[in-house]
């Protein structure tokens, strides 16, 4: 078991209860990470279903939880022989912090596609691509430690000053600890980039309100792409679509979030 | 009241309890419109909310109602200064058929985009876009004489046997009944297209598994312009992404669902 299997583990209680205990390690300064959260809920989801996958998972953002103990209230709404579908809300002190909608199914590893779309930007190889630096250890920014991603450079241009002026944020992303991806580590990869909303030249904290991924196949191993975009910085809101492709070039997730623009 | 406003009426019965009278003419073919079902779920959240939008929408569709009395239950999870979260569902005879968690706001009718990226493909003008042909009676497709369509001919090119090979869909929309466009309006807007992998030379029900939207800006009176396109067919699944943009050239909706490919 890998210190990422083990932060996301939901022991079941009963039918409808799991215990689990969040990790500090996966502090993005003072919050936890949203994907990290949400790969910790369908670990419970999962284990209460019959089917294999979280196919679609939606989560609303309420609080920020703590780290340490919580829980997760896995309630079936239907189950089929394709598909089951479950409401999960992760619960502290009594009190939801996140509220999830999760359709689980089974996968099938060897599916070949019918129709697939290419990427829609080139990355540069990897020896092209650069990290972000460390971050100091005052920022509680503890989630870095357990990934290793190689930007784009351009789309983190924003740490110099020089915002590219587009929402968009793209890099390469693989556990530190050596770990193949699995559907857990893409909750986490979809939620893993900078806001794209920094490349637009916004700062601050950017809390995500909802965020909905898609599982498209079961990553091979190896690195993963992240491709980050947005269409619209307005009113306050702005949307982050995530496309995540594996080392076999095949795109493995997709996500939406719509999240907040941070102030100051 | 157009008839699309009273189609979609919801009733306070309580706090938490509103009644519903789903309308037959929202028909495709025997079940009916998911965007349909959703607009009237929005009505109850909306008008159990502090705010006046409904921001960000996810639904399951487990099961396909029938036309008549239903209801919506709703349980607010969090209301704050910016935004109200809560959970909805549309119960027949005690069950569930959908189950939504919305995110209500209050958009600024004035605002101007920070950033916007423009449409990702350019539309013909309306004269050189096409109608379908009406539906048979004994279809039961009620739902089309509700909207008028205007479609880029190539993507409705698989009706005369000759699908373009992409998931994709375009038109131009408004209600056949006069009516200005409103967030309702957009939530049955954004599930309007045929399926997407028509175009891809699949046929026959695409059932919608999920469909999360998301409302960016109050629409501008006139038509609205519908682009529709997937990224992967695969293992029997596929999304279909529909961006609604209004007649003042403004990105007003964004949605993502992800559907079983139909059988046969």
């Amino acid at each position: 078991m890998t210190k990422f299997d083990e932060a996301t583990q939901a022991i079941r209680v009963d039918d409808t209860t799991y215990d689990v205990c969040l990790d500090d390690g996966y502090s993005i300064g003072g919050p936890l990470n949203g994907g990290y959260l949400v790969a910790t809920v369908l670990r419970a989801v999962v284990d209460a279903s019959p089917h294999a996958h979280p196919v679609s998972t939606s989560a609303q953002f309420l609080r920020a939880p703590r780290p340490g103990p919580a829980r997760v209230i896995v309630e079936r709404l239907k189950s089929g022989r394709t598909v089951t579908t479950a409401r999960a809300s992760l619960v502290q002190d009594g009190q939801p912090f996140i509220e999830a909608l999760v359709t689980t199914a089974t996968l099938d590893a060897a599916a070949v596609p019918d129709w697939s779309g290419g990427p829609p930007v080139t990355m540069p190889g990897r020896d092209a691509c650069v990290r972000l630096p460390m971050p100091k250890p005052e920022s509680n920014m503890t989630l870095s430690a357990q990934m290793e991603m190689l930007f784009d450079p351009p789309t983190i241009g924003w740490l110099s000053g020089e915002p590219t002026g587009r929402p968009e944020a793209r890099a390469y992303f693989r556990m530190a600890e050596p770990q193949d991806p699995d559907p857990y580590v893409l909750a986490l990869a979809v939620d893993a980039l900078p806001p794209v909303v920094f490349s637009a030249g916004a700062r601050g904290w950017a809390p995500t309100v909802e965020l909905t991924w898609h599982l498209r196949a079961l990553p091979a191993p190896g690195w993963l792409t992240l491709l980050g975009s947005g269409r619209l910085i307005s009113d306050g809101w702005f949307d982050e679509d995530v496309e995540v492709w594996d080392s076999a070039g095949r795109l493995v997730a997709q996500s939406r979030q719509i999240a907040r623009v941070g102030r100051g």
